[in-house]
């Protein structure tokens, strides 16, 4: 049997250059793909046996979703025209057609060491569940992503002012430099100043520690209180990258339903040591917890001997009248983590966050967060206390709940009459809308569907750990789309659903 | 009993502001803070019982060596004037006088909940073994720290122009936004045509992870390759941060004994599965591995079926005449992990490195970072791709090497009639000396009579797996230190040296 070629990942992607596509045509990115690959074959340029550039590398290649090739290949297997090797990639079909092979004689090429299946258990990163955007997605037309910031609303002059500033010449030491595994004490100074207090948290500098956005957060936490037997909790639906985390790091994880009030507390938490949620604004649901059930959930951390960690990941961009104080705030017990960043606001490329706790564990925190990274940039975090201490934060908070509130009544005044076949739920404050389709239908599809029409939504099966829950619902986010692009957008978007 | 207050750390730090230290006293740093401290209570300005700052708080509070505070405590507790508490920290003795305490009869602090104790196993991230600096060293006169850039000839006015032009305004969405998981082409590109092919090594972007600094490609591989029963090798002596990271992650650690020719290969290395060695120059002792000795790695590597971690840490600033090519140049059997950084020619507070392995072990670890921290901040990938593209690195390191060489000679010039009783060793190519006291005195008091005379270097002792072999050995870096203190460093150096 003529072997498949593995050596020729690198020349594989030789090809991507060869296929063409385009947005403007009516037909599919995934179709056209696939319609490339076919005449690629067809033309000789792609051989028998060939290996197709992984969907990655094609989808980077193409400037198009990984979905879209992904598609491809797959309409592609299922046509016999490629065929799938787990662990290896995707090939052209040797079966395609009864002439030999050039080349079938050539000297088999060197195993690659397979290195990943003899150290893993697994429970490779990359196989978590993920909320999967295109890679471009500022590039379409109606970017209708969550909790993104508005590119176009970035207080770039402010920014670039402080990042001036911070540059000056007599300070170069202060963040070019090693600085081991401390942190800029003016950040740190301006977080405890400038931003907690808005959520009226009080904490010091030895509180804090500034990570690589909240990811990092709920990473170095996880690390920290890893163990033998431990088991963590978290909200089910809940925010896939943190189940992805604690996949890695935890023997086990309880999901606990979530209702109107957010997370269920009872019996199910007592076994655990540490807690997941997000008070206030229930990720993905957008459900902000009650004053009773956050009551109740501070109460049986003690009684039942477990911590929790507050992910607040959208405290400064909630605009509602009244936002609820974090569990930290009420934290009399010692027992709560808090979260927070500025990629909500400021930038989410940027990767600044922090975490506030007591301080002999903020101490050991530091010392983990030492090994891994030693400390998040300082220029960054030098710039970014400069912004905050000259109020552009504050500012630019209050200029973003303006403008979310003002696209809010955009979309509040059409969506019902565009989506009548669907149970539609916005939360006071949020500029998300949580839609469900009450026929049923495929969230995914329509998401599909919706790409090539230049709209991207977001389907809530990642965020389910039963992923055959949550099927017929998707969230549309109003953070980061144009204004001007609301209307037409969800005009668009419920006549592509009327095709699904 | 009386009990020692608890709760008054933040009140403790009231005190920081009253104590005068005053580098140009001849009397030492741990000296004036201890009869500072005494003055205070006998001023009754600290009364009996009542809670000292922690070393951490006083030391950034004076600007001084935390070594320096914790010396005056022990100092204190020797005299019977402070007591320490394990975990709690340290207080006025209440056996001072016989002299009721005012406020005993006060309600029980509420005790915090020691959460460390509860969920650790005792393998605590602050326990490692550090190379201690003060973290204030750039303001030290005679800073011969190790591996640090002469902040003084940061390219400022590049980095500048670098930074404006990734700042540009119709480019905000490519450093803003939210990546997801990715690093900047640009960067990734700049990496494969500029660093890399100056080392030998031959990659392509699916090759190359972007990291914080080395520091995080050591951890996300050992994160990546952590499995039950894992065993990781380390030279001995070795990088101590190395050893830190492994022991959070692996089960055990190997130490292997180095010689003039690198580690040691023999049956040792054979029950490893993952092997760290820093070929190009070992750490510490700066000996390069030689030819056979990487030979028998390599094939070792294979036939008895580990990886290699190969940190390649200075291979950048490394100015002998021919530097060998890293360890993956010749990696014909895909077992070598590449690690490198812009942290000892840019700045190690960009937090700007990379690792370079073969593609699906990337991919996975680019899966695992994603968790971790999502990617490097896209702001700075960008200004450094920038910067490695207008080649103003290739300009940087032909500088430093210049400036490094002028450095050696002037150094090695001195230095033998200086230390006559030392042993003292100096790689072709490095900027390091590596001192050993033929008497056998102890490098760690030398290195803190040093700090008094405003001078920083480093024991080798953190580098021992065993920390009592090493004991008279220190290191004198001179890549951060302006060449015109050199020479009156050394000097005042050899007589410290001579009075301890």
């Amino acid at each position: 049997m003529t072997e498949y070629s593995r050596t020729t990942r690198a020349a594989a992607n030789l090809i991507i250059p060869l296929i063409k596509v385009d947005r403007l045509l009516s037909l599919g990115v995934r179709d056209q793909i696939r319609s490339e690959i076919s005449r690629l074959i067809a033309e000789g340029a792609l051989e028998q046996g060939a290996q197709l550039p992984s969907c990655r590398a094609m989808a980077q290649g193409l400037s198009v979703a990984v979905n879209s090739v992904l598609g491809a290949y797959l309409k592609l297997i299922d046509e016999g025209i490629l065929s799938s090797k787990p662990k290896s990639g995707y090939f052209v079909s040797l079966e395609l057609s009864a002439s030999p092979l050039q080349g079938s004689a050539k000297t088999k090429t060197r195993e690659t060491t397979n290195i990943l299946d003899r150290i893993t258990k697994g429970k490779l990163p990359s196989k978590g569940s993920y909320i999967v955007r295109p890679p471009d997605w500022p590039k379409y037309k109606y970017p209708f992503v969550c909790n993104q910031i508005p590119v176009n609303r970035f207080p770039l002059a402010q920014w670039r002012e402080c990042m001036r500033l911070a540059m000056n010449s007599r300070d170069v030491a202060s963040w070019a430099g090693d600085n081991q595994y401390w942190d800029s004490d003016e950040f740190l100074q301006e977080v405890c100043t400038r931003i907690l207090p808005r959520r009226g948290v009080a904490a010091r500098p030895e509180n804090v520690l500034v990570t690589l956005g909240a990811q990092q957060a709920i990473y170095i936490i996880s690390s920290l209180l890893r163990g033998y037997g431990r088991v963590v909790a978290m909200e089910d639906p809940g925010y896939p990258d943190a189940r992805n985390i604690f996949e890695q790091i935890f023997d086990e994880i309880r999901f606990i339903p979530v209702d109107d009030e957010g997370i269920i507390v009872d019996e199910r938490l007592a076994e655990c040591d540490l807690v997941y949620v997000t008070p206030n604004r229930q990720f993905p649901t957008t459900i902000a917890m009650s004053a009773r059930r956050r009551e109740m959930l501070l109460k049986m951390a003690e009684s039942a001997d477990f911590l929790i960690i507050e992910d607040d990941y959208d405290g400064d961009t909630d605009f509602s009248e009244e936002v609820e104080a974090p569990l930290y705030s009420g934290n009399r017990n010692g027992r709560v983590i808090y979260i927070n960043s500025l990629s909500k606001s400021v930038a989410p490329g940027l990767r600044l966050g922090f975490l506030v706790a007591q301080e002999d564990l903020v101490s050991e925190a530091r010392a983990l967060r030492g090994l891994m990274i030693r400390h998040t940039p300082l220029l960054l975090q030098k710039t970014a206390g400069l912004f905050l201490k000259f109020g552009y934060h504050d500012a630019l908070c209050k200029r973003l709940h303006a403008i979310f509130e003002q696209r809010i009544a955009i979309a509040s005044g059409i969506i019902d009459d565009l989506f009548p076949q669907f149970d539609i739920r916005n939360e006071d404050g949020s500029t998300i809308f949580v839609m469900t389709d009450k026929a049923g239908r495929d969230a995914q599809m329509i998401k599909e569907k919706a790409l090539q029409a230049n709209i991207v939504i977001e389907p809530l099966w990642p965020c389910y750990s039963d992923d055959k829950k949550g099927k017929s619902s998707f969230r549309i986010g109003l953070s980061a789309i144009p204004s001007d692009q609301i209307e037409p957008g969800l005009t668009l978007l419920s006549e592509t659903v009327g095709t699904v």
